[in-house]
């Protein structure tokens, strides 16, 4: 990983080095501990030089991950509207995303993410940090539902992501998007706000069916 | 990529060559074009003695890929029996084998499927070959319909080994293995064998609810 020395603005390998040494921070530190001050020492640069980059942490750290897309969007368009039609919603707006450009930059994450022990630390702080903390208060899911509840749609958005994207097995890969909808959506409405008997003993009172 | 010259019958290194060999034999031509005659060539060893140390192609394909268990057992011990139960089994019996000593190799399996475009090109054989061509009759699934619901099944069983041994995104990967049978059955068991709605037209003969 490359470390520079002394603040170089302008320079193009000054926002490389910011991102490998905030790659570096937070996966070693955690989203929650990996402080601007930090990643900026170990780029070798001032941490107003971070901000002017690249503006908040949650933003240096999408930047870090090369995601695809800000998953606040996602999360906001798709909780806007109708609670019985939510998870058709996710699945086609991820499906949007993936069968468009940003779809390579979506398989080069999960590759990264599962090719070495620090990258994959890295991509679960991306999914509890970006996706979990935002989506069970945007959805009105209660505390102590919700996270599994998210956690479940996910394994189905990542596998889908997996077996569509990444494995291209057919005839799912070159499925209609329409078709994935009709038959993931349904799975994704009920782990987000169905019944989950077995799974939950009593509904919380934010649920809606 | 180690490649032998001459029989060595005994030699534990020959048993790896033809892992090697078969490897990139099966990627390059896929499961039915690559002959066992071609993986002993490129493993310089008789083609008897690939059939003595591995017997059938496809045991030596599951040892190539390394395989924590034979996908023709899971498929058979999870279609025995009543059809209304058959994702809830599917589940249960998959998660055992993760949860248990074969999930390192589970894991290593999916990284390693991951990694590069021929082991990704080598895993999808390995779905096609050894779990869609089982699956599709021993669920008395139609030629028409069994492919995707066999695939939408496999997307959401990936995305569990994903996010659960892998990932290991909490509270999914403490969960008890029974709360996830209990959330993540019903969904396979709808693609499986249950309605689908917007996705196929119609239900095929053979299909059961």
């Amino acid at each position: 990983m490359a470390r520079r020395t002394g603040r170089r603005p302008g320079n193009p390998d000054t926002r490389e080095s910011i991102l490998a040494s905030a790659r570096e921070t937070f996966a070693e530190k955690g989203y929650d501990g990996a402080s601007i001050r930090a990643i900026a020492t170990g780029a070798g640069v001032d941490p107003a030089l971070v901000h002017h980059y690249f503006g908040t942490k949650d933003k240096l750290f999408l930047a870090a991950m090369r995601a695809p897309l800000d998953p606040a969007e996602l999360i906001d368009a798709a909780a806007d509207g109708d609670r019985a039609e939510v998870g058709t919603r996710f699945v086609r707006l991820f499906l949007r995303i993936w069968d468009g450009p940003g779809g390579a930059a979506g398989v080069a994450l999960l590759r990264s993410a599962v090719g070495a022990e620090w990258t994959t630390t890295l991509f679960r702080e991306f999914v509890v940090t970006q996706i979990l903390r935002r989506a069970v208060p945007k959805l009105g899911l209660g505390d102590e539902q919700g996270p599994l509840r998210i956690t479940l749609a996910a394994s189905q958005m990542v596998g889908i992501a997996m077996a569509r994207y990444v494995i291209k097995v057919e005839p799912l890969a070159s499925a209609p998007s329409e078709v994935i909808v009709a038959a993931v959506g349904p799975s994704v409405q009920r782990y987000l706000v169905g019944d989950l008997p077995g799974v939950f003993d009593q509904s919380e009172p934010s649920r809606v069916r």
